[in-house]
């Protein structure tokens, strides 16, 4: 099935400002998408705002002042190599021309040594074959001016909304009252000047990231006090130093074989718990992928990718990032103000770093959750992220059935259902349509509604039906969106 | 009461980046601010949404190419009159400058006719005294350049998320099945170049704005299917011509007296419903503008204003702008697309845009809510747009108090409710500090708890207090934030 085609056609997402020409790495969310957006985003919330006591969603802006990112390295070290064609002028990453010809990873090899490479293997131009210059290390931070004139100021769109939540450490950590850990999340826009945008919401310039920076106290990093809850865990871990198969791993053994700290095994455990329990996906298309050495930023102790296998490969979506105290020692440098926290003994919080791109993890559930069958399309999503809970169908156009079908989704709405009006077809086109949607169950109105006060209820991954009476729908439907079998909830058709 | 403060102090918003010097026009929000805002977010979508039946939500890009702002007429149109001072380089809004020493308003005046004022009344440099250079209009957009080399686009920033529907129109139109009116909703970020941010949360250079766009048949404007609802509605209205005081009007009378189409006055009667239903403002506060001739954007055919009255004089916190086929035009005429739609009879809908500043929004919100008490600060939001429905407080932290007020904590969220927990201080202590957020019920677990299985309820305004039943709690908590009165809702405590 071609995913970006149907992504399109019902609603997902496509090409921003597309009848002006797009610019790449640039897309809009429509109606469909942004509800999945909305629901992916909620999902997250909940989970990992509830792992800790002090957790919470904070709102910075985009926009900052450039002394952030000198404090946060980006001006001197978020750079791209690149390399222009003589001829053409055509920029392409050094780093992606290398790695689809020589079939190798040469991600943070020295521009030199790339130079080196490119002239040994004579590589030239991706699209007229000319002479390609020096490689550069270019910015990918997106420059702007604010005010003009004397009050003009440099400030650059955040390229990771991680230093939003670090530039609010101490006024955070005063108004929640100097607990540690304290969690700050922030689930906003990051823009990046990619010179290579690709696979549609997999690598863009402009991008949603949830992120959840907890700050603590580096002595408490050898326990959780809920490490119990996770020992018995199975992780699904690919270590750096065995890169073949994925290890299932007890929480409690991978602390031990990999020497990693408790406390972030802990939280590797819970990220592990909201893809495959939370989002409900299939374990094995799920692994922890730790990064060696070099592969990592240097602040950076430990460093987990998650990782999702879609049709174009293992993809990063996300990752844990112990940062130490790099993060806060920078902006007191930078700032002269005092990250330091404690009485009696004063110390800089550590951050543990969990990061996720929302829109890959979107495109990630439209990759996995496809399916194709002898006669419709389903995008298969688990039933409590769908974008819409149920649709609502009346048979026919005229005698009353609209107007009871209204009242039916007026009703389920007020439950608090996100739900979906359809009556522009024939009721197997509409349910056709809605299974290329993703809403796990349909609501039909026909004309025995109106006389016995009930509907059907049809599931979208079975085509099952049932008859249900319309005072117990909302209580149908809530149990069937939490997994219940629909065979369960109603009277089968037959 | 100093609100800004209060701001600050209990984690609603500050300046951004403030550790660094911050950028005026610049806020962050901390955890308070953001669930207040994300709950207007929600009333809004809520009511907004629900006024059609082909109205969505959608989340386009918000840095978009060059194209785009050809064809809204912002790179030619979007400006502000500067002038600068010749001795330290100050730039000031020309408009505000007049205004702050004449008492009147000079919005739209020619840059000619300011020059003129400024020497005529010897205006000089708000710093330093020094003369001013010549007024000059300069453009508020942020230009960003996206990619490198000669794949380099120039894009901008979006002054508005409008922008981000029409460019959507084609595509959403033909998603949802061409049907007409149509609605597309954006809540989302926009950015301008203020050369004067002031206010606050009032005048920003990044802001969020709520915009619902609704494209109909121009034809269709003389009438609304559903303006019986709303007829016998008294709308506070201030027309252009009658400026010195509020008439209270029925829409019906409206659409005669004032000229204005049953379609547009349907959603100045909905507008009004949601700022004194939804929200529960007080009606005294709150006024419709209508904007003369001269005041207008030349594109908009009718324009009235949403105001409230706060500590600062009454201000614009929203609109409704009959902006004819303007828009979809311009986007034809630079794009070369046809935005045609219609079987037969061909023709380009028509926009009824209903705009609001969400950030205002806040702003106004506290500055309507603030009381201040003999002994303590309240800002006294209506229960269900508070920043949490309720906080939970154990009487000590010991003997199983704290275990027990995290079991009725998971109960409430469990049951769809937002939730504070707090322990740390002393009773009185955690009910001020719960004022100052605003949190309409407090839920106290004592001893008495442990043994008969109840809580104490508190109202946030008449500090009155009642036992509940733990069981019972749930209901009677939605129905306290449903307006209820706490004395029904358990036994009084003496």
């Amino acid at each position: 099935m071609d995913v970006l085609e149907l992504a399109k056609r019902r609603g997902f997402f496509w090409q921003s400002s597309a009848i002006h020409g797009p610019i790449s790495g640039f897309y809009d969310y429509g109606h469909v998408g942004t509800m999945l957006k909305r629901k992916w985003e909620a999902a997250w919330r909940r989970f990992f705002l509830g792992l800790g006591e002090t957790f919470y969603e904070i709102s910075p802006a985009v926009l900052m002042p450039e002394q952030v990112f000198r404090a946060s390295g980006h001006l001197e070290h978020f750079v791209d190599p690149i390399v222009k064609c003589r001829k053409c002028g055509h920029a392409m990453r050094a780093d992606h021309i290398l790695e689809s010809i020589l079939k190798e990873s040469f991600e943070g090899l020295p521009p030199k040594e790339m130079d080196a490479l490119i002239r040994k293997h004579k590589i030239t131009c991706e699209l007229c074959h000319g002479q390609l210059e020096e490689v550069a290390l270019v910015n990918m931070t997106f420059p702007v001016t604010a005010g003009t004139g004397k009050d003009a100021r440099t400030a650059y769109l955040t390229p990771e909304t991680a230093q939003g939540a670090y530039v609010n450490f101490k006024q955070m950590f005063e108004v929640l009252r100097k607990r540690l850990p304290m969690g700050l999340a922030v689930v906003g826009k990051a823009f990046r000047n990619e010179i290579a945008p690709r696979n549609a919401l997999v690598r863009m310039r402009e991008f949603t990231q949830a992120e959840l920076q907890i700050f603590f106290d580096p002595e408490t990093i050898t326990a959780h006090p809920r490490f119990a809850d996770v020992e018995t865990a199975r992780l699904r871990l690919l270590p750096a130093a065995h890169r073949h198969a994925v290890q299932e791993t007890t929480a409690q053994d991978a602390v031990a074989s990999l020497g990693l700290p408790p406390f972030y095994v802990y939280y590797l455990a819970r990220i592990q718990e909201f893809f495959l329990q939370t989002l409900g996906l299939p374990p094995e298309k799920f692994r922890l992928k730790e990064l060696a050495g070099e592969e990592k930023a240097f602040y950076n102790r430990f460093h987990w990718d998650i990782e999702l296998q879609l049709g174009i490969g293992w993809k990063e979506v996300g990752g844990l990032h112990y940062r130490t105290d790099y993060d806060l020692s920078r902006h007191q440098q930078v700032s002269g103000q005092s990250m330091e926290v404690g009485e009696g003994r004063k110390f800089i919080p550590h951050i543990l770093e969990i990061s996720m791109g929302v829109d890959r993890n979107i495109y990630a559930l439209l990759d996995l959750c496809a399916r194709e069958e002898q006669d419709r399309a389903v995008l298969a999503f688990p039933r409590r992220l769908s974008p819409f809970d149920a649709a609502i169908f009346p048979l026919v156009r005229k005698d009353g059935l609209p107007e009871k079908a209204r009242e039916v989704q007026a009703a389920l709405e007020q439950a608090g259902f996100s739900t979906f009006y359809d009556s522009t077809g024939s009721i197997g086109r509409m349910y056709r349509r809605m299974d290329e949607i993703g809403g796990p169950a349909c609501v039909t109105i026909d004309y025995d509604t109106l006389k016995h006060q009930d509907v059907t209820l049809r599931d979208r991954d079975s085509m099952q039906q049932v008859r249900v009476p319309i005072a117990r729908l909302p209580d149908a439907l809530r149990r069937f969106l939490d997994g219940g079998d629909l065979g369960t909830l109603g009277k089968p058709l037959h």
